[in-house]
């Protein structure tokens, strides 16, 4: 499947800054960028990076003495769903984990996943099969915690929604994440572009790693795999 | 029925100080102290005092110079255990909350009944009858926090326990109250002396405020009123 | 001195509640109210109360089926600022507060004392005299936190502004009660109507029992006591 | 400068297991390691490896049915502490920092930086000097800061050691890197062999991104760079 996406942010600068963002589509075996552009006006000193673990794109800007900057990102991009036979997303054991996975069952600073353990097996521990138990937290999550906009801010994490039970896609991602790394399941992060927004947004899921396999879950809606961003890529 | 309670705590005092401690069996229409004794050595200076609010019995301690303190206290309380028929045990809106209950509604130190309404409402707010509100309260606590005596400390509160879903008496009961006065319930702690345990020692319930009257509840149980300290009194 | 007060509220109602407010001005020995009026519109049931403990004055206000409510107070209050030379303004321990006072040593829901021990002895500890003390907490929380409008919500505790350095009145008050606590100062909040704020506003302070005596501070600005309504009463 | 490091433990096992430690030492441009072992007994699967991002050594141990495992690790270890000319030591701005050192000006479990700005800035801000800035910090972190044995556990992060002020060194190591990234000043944490520790231990302290170069920090003694582990190391 081919999408269009596009973002188009403006920035009052006060004084000479840096902004790093991260609103270029991911490059992967499941995802192509068939073209993109990039622009930033006016003209100031800017740098694509790559993470060496990981590969988020980011673009790290310096503003220089300029007073209005606008960042404009538009890219053609091929998706592969790629459908995985579920007996392929098989549990990994820890002591399989590739190296650079292993860092993603971590507590992070939103996913406090070494406090979430208990209830992370009392209510997920039982079911066999890894990715019946994201499923299972993501329902978990769609069902007990309510879409709020505005209840939660840039502090918030996955220990405040577990309890408040109301955010946005942020919190619901956060809260997901911490719950399968409680578990044992590596997790991590994504934000992608929704799809048939509108007004156009940015959307926040996560992935978990079932079966050597990173595959894509969202929190805000009953049942995974409904949306197109569904992707899984071998690692 | 009648009950003999004792307690002794000893103390190595560095410098003059002051304890205020609370030992003394309550003096309430559901329970009356056949015969007590309240013993410090050596002899200091002891003040006995209830607040106006309350009826909790205090103590005050004035230590001087003494290096070790010993008190002593003996009971003999006779319980009158008053069984209150269902229909008795009436939802009360706040409109009819006697003036010196409304302040038991309110959140506390350990008791962030604000942060846990969500919770509360989705898990107990369709049930009609309050004292099933309560009985579901403790049940839940009962099945989904674990008993684990030294998981906890003196910071520890509801809004940890509801997460962490371990504890001690304490915590159990600090999570009851929190989770009752989101619903706009009443509750307050007390700590009694258990019966029969051994070693014997202090253990932490709570109340709520149910038709009129302060009904006891634990919560390290399933099930509600098994044990001879529930007791009733119209306020 | 003599002030006029006044406050209007408007209500949209949903259904059927409850409303405890808190807006007439206190009845104490330093402050008398000349005359007042409170007035609800439509007219519905409410009943004025106050606690055993404490000399707030409620008015619980039962909304029935009314759709718009509005509130009215005005009142003519007459405040005798009573000056107290500083050598009655003795550190109390203690063991010689009343006994109604003691609750007010106790860490609270936006005020835990309990974890700022520390911090407050090694700023505080070493002075003398508890006006000193209680000068010097409120000096260093004008000093090191910034009044930032918005910053804060209605879940923000001492804990937080201690560390974060920002706040509103309201965050400014919780510190300044819990850094006395701390200290074994006993110390209690209040809301004032405040003095040619235009547009009015309440106004969260607190107050310190220093000798016996009840002293009104305020900790976003830099002294003590430059305002009308700072007032001493004997309890 | 030679050292002589190693470590034994011991573990009783439950079940099957993977167990990851971080026991080795560091190879490094400033540490090379003359000759070291690892053994495991019984003999059970190990690996070695280091993530793609970061030096640290890791092994992974699965237990199998093994009930007790005892892993000994001894190294010669050669470190040359490099001194470097404070005018080497300059800022760099987030917009030299190069690619694979951005992760550490970030938030992380244990060191929420993004709740630290205003205190850091308010205390350090105005220093000019990079290394001045975290000298500084350290030196804070000694005098206000207590290190008192079993005040914290392993929940306990910067936010609430900045104000509970106690704690033990991986706490001190923990508010040392939350205030640095507050500051825009990347940090990480890293755990040595303590010299002449007796009864030997592990201690935990820090590293700060200055002029191009990790430099080593411990934060529970006054100064900075008194111990022999202090080194640097070009990325």
């Amino acid at each position: 499947m081919r999408f269009n996406v596009s973002s188009q942010v403006s920035y009052t600068v006060d004084g000479p800054s840096t902004l790093i963002l991260n609103v270029h589509a991911l490059r992967s075996g499941a995802q192509m960028i068939n073209e993109e552009s990039f622009v930033v006006e006016p003209k100031v000193k800017c740098e694509e990076f790559v993470l060496d673990q990981g590969q988020n794109r980011f673009v790290r800007i310096e503003t220089g003495t300029t007073k209005v900057l606008k960042v404009t990102y538009r890219a053609t991009v091929d998706i592969q769903v790629r459908l995985i036979p579920m007996d392929k997303l098989m549990a990994m054991t820890v002591g399989k984990l590739g190296r650079n996975v292993i860092p993603f069952i971590y507590p992070s600073r939103y996913c406090q996943s070494d406090k979430l353990g208990r209830l992370a097996y009392s209510k997920f521990g039982s079911m066999k099969h890894p990715f019946q138990k994201v499923t299972a937290i993501t329902n978990w999550i769609y069902d007990n915690v309510q879409y709020l906009s505005g209840s939660t801010n840039w502090q918030t994490s996955a220990y405040d929604t577990v309890t408040e039970r109301a955010g946005v896609c942020r919190d619901f991602a956060h809260l997901g994440i911490a719950l399968c790394r409680a578990l044992n399941i590596p997790a991590r992060y994504f934000a992608g572009y929704a799809h048939q927004l509108n007004p156009p947004d940015f959307h926040a899921c996560f992935e978990a790693y079932i079966g050597g396999c990173w595959v894509g879950f969202r929190s805000d809606q009953a049942g995974a795999f409904e949306w197109p961003g569904a992707h899984c890529q071998w690692t």
